[in-house]
């Protein structure tokens, strides 16, 4: 397979599906639209799954585990949620399979062995969990429970994408309850900030807070919270939603708590997730026409050594140095990796680190040894510097740290580039072909005009942003009047 | 629910089952058979879990995610180990859930939508697996594929219990791929004895490795290792598997690699797992009529400070104390929880902690404060101290090391004290029925013999031990010649 890729301005979508296979990110499975993924992708993961998971306990969180499967009977009790989800439900009927009397080696389902209710492969686990946290309440005392699952869901897509939309992925799914409506409020707006600071702080992707419009909002939600990113297509992506679901689950599933002076009430309820669907928005967001580009903090690892040699006794000379600057390295934490492998040139790892996104390369030749020094150079702006080897592990650090908030930076520059103010239908759809981005506009509040805008442009309301003015003006559709501006934005 | 459990002794059954709901590790769930893993079951889990993917990494492996779904086309190619899933396998066979015209409000799985080809709930993944690894393999030097997975499965059992047999569980699977034979081999061996250190080091519960005997080897597998250990009531645990796989994956889904020399050859094959089950064999092994007893490398919290105090004043002076200590410990490493709630009294704490298995509980009161002491007790033996404030720290690092191998060190002698020689068939069934565990008895080898004595006893062979003296003798049952020794026991 040619290292190659397809470039961003050629084809964005193709660029995109081959860095995902050529960095061993992610593949296509046998199984329509689920994925596997790889162990450099997995490990990328890993890093956001460990930070996320300190957030959560920090804001004190603790994991617990419901099972995968929902009986249909419970999945259809709170009513929005089931409609919105049934379309897209894998469901279990059968418990067994057997030999196929026909095909001699092969085995069919066993038709005795039906399941009398059948089992719908969770999409999301608010039923399952509220049908659990039913006999968990009873009291104000045993509130709030706060509680985070990391887990899989499958969503039957008909259009799938590595990543971006999986009929299987892997996501942390928060379930609250509390016991007043302002409570469980904070807590869907504290999951939200939790969501945008990590993924600002730790994958280097600005985000705007806001909130959804009403046919953006999540099945059996009264509100939906979310963060959007903007793709370097000019793309939005929802990279996290926190959702204060009322008590709208609570009433689905009866429960009830008896307040300080024993008066009953519904328990109010919120869920927040983030999925897999990060690795796209990190691939999107930093990436070049070379491949992967990485954020330190979720580099598998952050610095890569090549030796460069012609024979044994100077490949011994570097791995010497190699292993003097790793010992360094690994003290301040910084987390290394001495490509020795002999099955390659130089170049040809030089080009797979590349591709691969890891942050700092230090090549280490004969002339090296001799002045003692190394070549470094960055994967985010591709430049080089020979560095004096005492140097090198303090320069390391000041870089890594240098890189995180530089790509923070140039992804901030150009998302704040790609906001822009408009004023009329024509500027609007003018805006959306052409540059792209977040366009922030008068809405006049209806649902019509959102679906009438979508149909004619494909753009939707990505939020209402939290931190918006009010501002009087006119919806850019319909001419009626609006209080302020939502943003719009085609969207993954 | 009163807090006072059933003894071992009037019901062991039950004790486990009252012990897993009480003490908050895991609950029956609305879907048959699936658990709901509780908070505090759960941080015992994700302690397992870490030192684990410690252990793996440590050993050259790396994680991936596989699909959770099985075509039943590949779950079928290797025919050794479809058949010993299929009766157990859950099945997906639709895609959509629609409105059931009949009755409003409810869904019904919409019969339009019936998948092509029904997707198995993976029981195990080798199948998926290696048809990817398939495509991941040319030549040597692609191999070896070191990879681990976290993941559920799903195993359709008719009689389940809480940890130890339910219909979905959660585990890890490593499968490898290797060049050589001898290279797969090596490496069963090492997992096998990764779970054992793992299992004696960090659970305290002391295992005898061993290989199964044909009729016990995992489906699809040349030679399975495993680890044993032996619950309180005599009957063994098999706690964790590791299987040389020999070429029937690669041969099944057809995986060969060119050697140096540029010769095709199948790929050779491991799998290893271990999973929620060790939660079982944790309580079962160091738990006692009190609850829960847990070493304190897997205790959520090692140490609880419990104050207690008739008034605010009394209080706040005690938080003061409970704020140095837990600074002091914290520095150490060691895990406190200050339980201040004021909905509870000292002993109703008391006793919640002693059912949770809490290693070392501080009380502190106010005479405490005046002597400058605190009370300190041992969950393990239930004994108390008064400690002199100023060398809690110290002495609570040193008991923390000591109960945890004290507990190890009480389940040896009793593993120990219960693996009984026995030389004839009426002893065998005599010690078997009266004081269990592991009988070292001569088989002769056949399946016969092996089916023959299950059958009359209910005593398998639990492994024939890799650490046995060949030792020439007569099988305990048919009188045929044998060659050595191995363990039989009733079992989880
Ligand atoms: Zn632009
Ligand atoms: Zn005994």
């Amino acid at each position: 397979m040619s290292k190659k890729l397809t470039s961003r301005a050629e084809d964005y979508s193709k660029w995109y599906n081959e860095l995902v296979v050529k960095a061993d990110l992610a593949e296509n499975s046998a199984v329509r639209g689920c994925m596997v993924i790889k162990p450099y992708g997995y490990a990328i993961w890993e890093k956001m799954q460990a930070e996320l998971d300190r957030m959560f306990k920090e804001t004190g969180h603790q994991n617990a585990y419901f099972p995968l499967f929902v009986p249909k009977s419970l999945f259809e009790a709170e009513e929005k949620n089931a409609e919105g989800f049934a379309k897209e439900c894998a469901v279990v009927t059968h418990y067994r399979l057997q030999n196929d009397p026909d095909k001699p080696g092969k085995l069919r389902v066993d038709p005795e062995a039906r399941l009398e209710e059948e089992l719908v492969v969770r999409p999301t686990s608010e039923a399952i969990i509220w049908n659990t946290y039913k006999n968990w309440i009873q009291s104000y005392r045993d509130l709030p429970i706060l509680v985070n699952q990391w887990a899989n869901v499958v969503r039957w897509e008909m259009r799938t994408r590595l990543f971006l939309r999986t009929a299987e992925f892997l996501w942390q799914e928060g379930h609250t309850a509390h016991a007043t409506e302002a409570e469980a409020i904070e807590e869907t707006k504290l999951m939200n900030n939790v969501y945008a600071t990590f993924v600002e702080n730790f994958m280097a992707i600005p985000v705007i807070q806001g909130v959804k419009t009403e046919s953006e909002r999540f099945a059996g939600a009264v509100d939906t919270y979310c963060i959007e990113a903007l793709m370097q297509d000019g793309k939005a992506l929802q990279a996290g939603t926190s959702h204060f679901l009322g008590q709208n689950f609570a009433k689905a599933f009866d429960v009830k708590y008896a307040n300080k002076e024993g008066k009953q009430d519904y328990v109010w309820a919120t869920s927040w997730g983030v999925s897999t669907r990060l690795m796209g928005a990190l691939i999107m967001t930093h990436s070049d026409d070379n491949g992967l580009v990485l954020p330190p903090n979720l580099a598998p690892y952050q610095v890569v050594i090549v030796p460069i040699y012609r024979n044994d006794e100077q490949f011994e000379a570097i791995s010497k140095v190699a292993e003097d600057i790793i010992s360094d390295l690994r003290d301040r934490s910084i987390s290394v990796k001495f490509d020795k492998r002999d099955t390659l040139r130089p170049g040809a790892k030089f080009a797979q680190h590349e591709l691969q996104g890891v942050p700092l390369r230090i090549a280490i030749g004969p002339k090296d040894l001799e002045n003692e020094t190394v070549e470094l150079a960055r994967r985010d702006t591709l430049s080089k510097q020979t560095v004096i080897l005492d140097r090198i592990s303090v320069v390391i650090e000041d870089l890594l740290e240098e890189i995180q908030e530089s790509l923070f930076k140039r992804a901030l520059d150009y998302r704040n580039n790609h906001i822009t103010k408009v004023d009329d239908f024509d500027s609007f759809k003018k805006v959306l072909e052409t540059k792209g981005g977040f366009i922030s506009a008068h809405w006049d509040g209806t649902n019509e005009t959102e679906d009438k805008i979508k149909e004619l442009t494909k753009a939707t309301i990505r939020c209402i942003p939290l931190e918006s003015e009010s501002e009087d003006g006119v919806c850019v559709y319909s001419g009626n009047p609006s209080k302020g501006r939502v943003l719009f934005a085609k969207a993954y």
